[in-house]
């Protein structure tokens, strides 16, 4: 894929281009392609595949990584990705798009609430070979140390090797304190859910409100899934994909087929 | 599941309380069982899986549906779920979550920018039976009435037995143009993608924007996939999921397994 010129890589986040998480992104993509970069210029965690379609969205060259071409974008993960290919990069092949890293967990059914992976997945779905990094970790001070020769060494073999039966990884990097990293497992995605809880509160104004909050729960946690591997100090890779047909049900449900209110 | 007691019927959408396909949505859950609304108090169509976590949120109750409990939310169609389920309806078991009808097509790909499919998609994250209804057609005055009976008896179906195989049901109807519906088809999602352009002006004060538009585009609407069937004018039925592991791609990937950037 490399043949005869440097690697064209787009990065990416859902935390914006002054997050610790991208700027380690761009440093390792730097070393192995021409990298450009499009990133959202508010937080926009948790915004899954969403679009902007009522608004218009624009785009700001900024001067962060020296001597990397920069974009911040006012729209969501996915917007920033279709800026990128359709107005920044017109008519290039892009060779990996890579977002993040996020700072926090995107396993299990983590993966659809995240502008991180939506981003990547929006790329996936034009047939970019795409990767969402994420580090169990929250905090803005979280150490990619250990994370850092681990995602070069996944960049350098999908743009050596591509990408086999996928477009889309789902890397997820055990916590820091978990200690050193153990490897890594290919894995499916967990089942698992939020408890949420809502705190009700009134403001300033007598108006009440709920504010989200809440903790993520998951008993599918034995070996094979994304979680088991986490916990065991491993990077999980879960191959993913944007075709949500669950294929098994279509014979189940053949007989609704029958139905006919008219007769 | 009916026995003994009316069934409790969640009903949200991502156009708001006032578009008519809620009010249709509404009127034929109202028939078979208790319900709630509970929708967006501004336009979310697009909005996919976003969640509101930076924000507080507020819930309005309004008496839009005569004699039935509805609630405006300020936050996402999954917002919206997430309220009803937890705040509103806590301890209750919710026996069918509708979504809808939406003002265009939820085909193909659009599963996943679609705000009305991610709130049925929430609902079907916490166990409850969920079905997106969307009418393939965007006009405001879109006509429901050949839709109508092929709700009712879908609805009235998958109370009294289930949906087996699946928690989720993504149904599109064809646009009226094509003439009487000529049944239903389970289907699996086509692949496709959308041809992006975008409008690019420059706004009062002089600062240039982009408005996102584009074409639908697949090829792949051979039998089985939901576009074909829409096209020859049935109903589309696609069982989905949010298991959105490649799990094929999984004995693919192991080799990645052997990497370690540290021998």
């Amino acid at each position: 894929m490399t043949r005869g010129r440097r690697p064209l890589i787009l990065v990416t986040n859902d935390d914006g281009m002054f997050a610790p998480g991208i700027k380690r992104l761009v440093e390792i993509s730097r070393e192995m392609g021409e990298v450009i970069v499009v990133a959202p210029n508010s937080p926009q965690s948790a915004k899954g595949h969403a679009v902007t379609l009522a608004d218009p969205i624009r785009l700001n060259p900024v001067n962060v990584f020296q001597g990397i071409e920069a974009y911040e974008c006012s729209g969501t993960p996915v917007d920033c990705v279709k800026l990128a290919k359709n107005i920044l990069l017109k008519n290039r092949k892009i060779d990996l798009c890579v977002s993040g890293i996020n700072h926090g967990s995107n396993a299990s059914i983590n993966i659809l609430y995240s502008g991180t992976i939506s981003a990547a997945m929006e790329a996936s779905i034009e047939g970019i070979e795409s990767i969402g990094f994420s580090l169990e970790d929250y905090a803005l001070n979280a150490d990619f140390d250990p994370a850092t020769p681990w995602i070069r060494t996944i960049m350098e073999n999908i743009l050596s090797n591509g990408m086999p039966g996928t477009k889309l990884l789902n890397v997820n990097i055990p916590h820091p304190s978990l200690g050193p990293i153990q490897g890594m497992r290919i894995c499916r995605q967990a089942e698992g859910r939020w408890e949420e809880e809502f705190v009700e509160g009134v403001d300033p104004r007598g108006q009440k409100f709920y504010w989200l909050t809440g903790n993520f729960n998951t008993h599918d946690t034995g070996e094979g899934t994304d979680i088991h591997a986490l916990r065991e100090g491993y990077i999980s890779v879960v191959p993913s994909l944007h075709d949500l047909t669950q294929h098994r049900a279509i014979p189940q449900l053949k007989s609704l087929e029958s139905l006919n209110p008219h007769v």
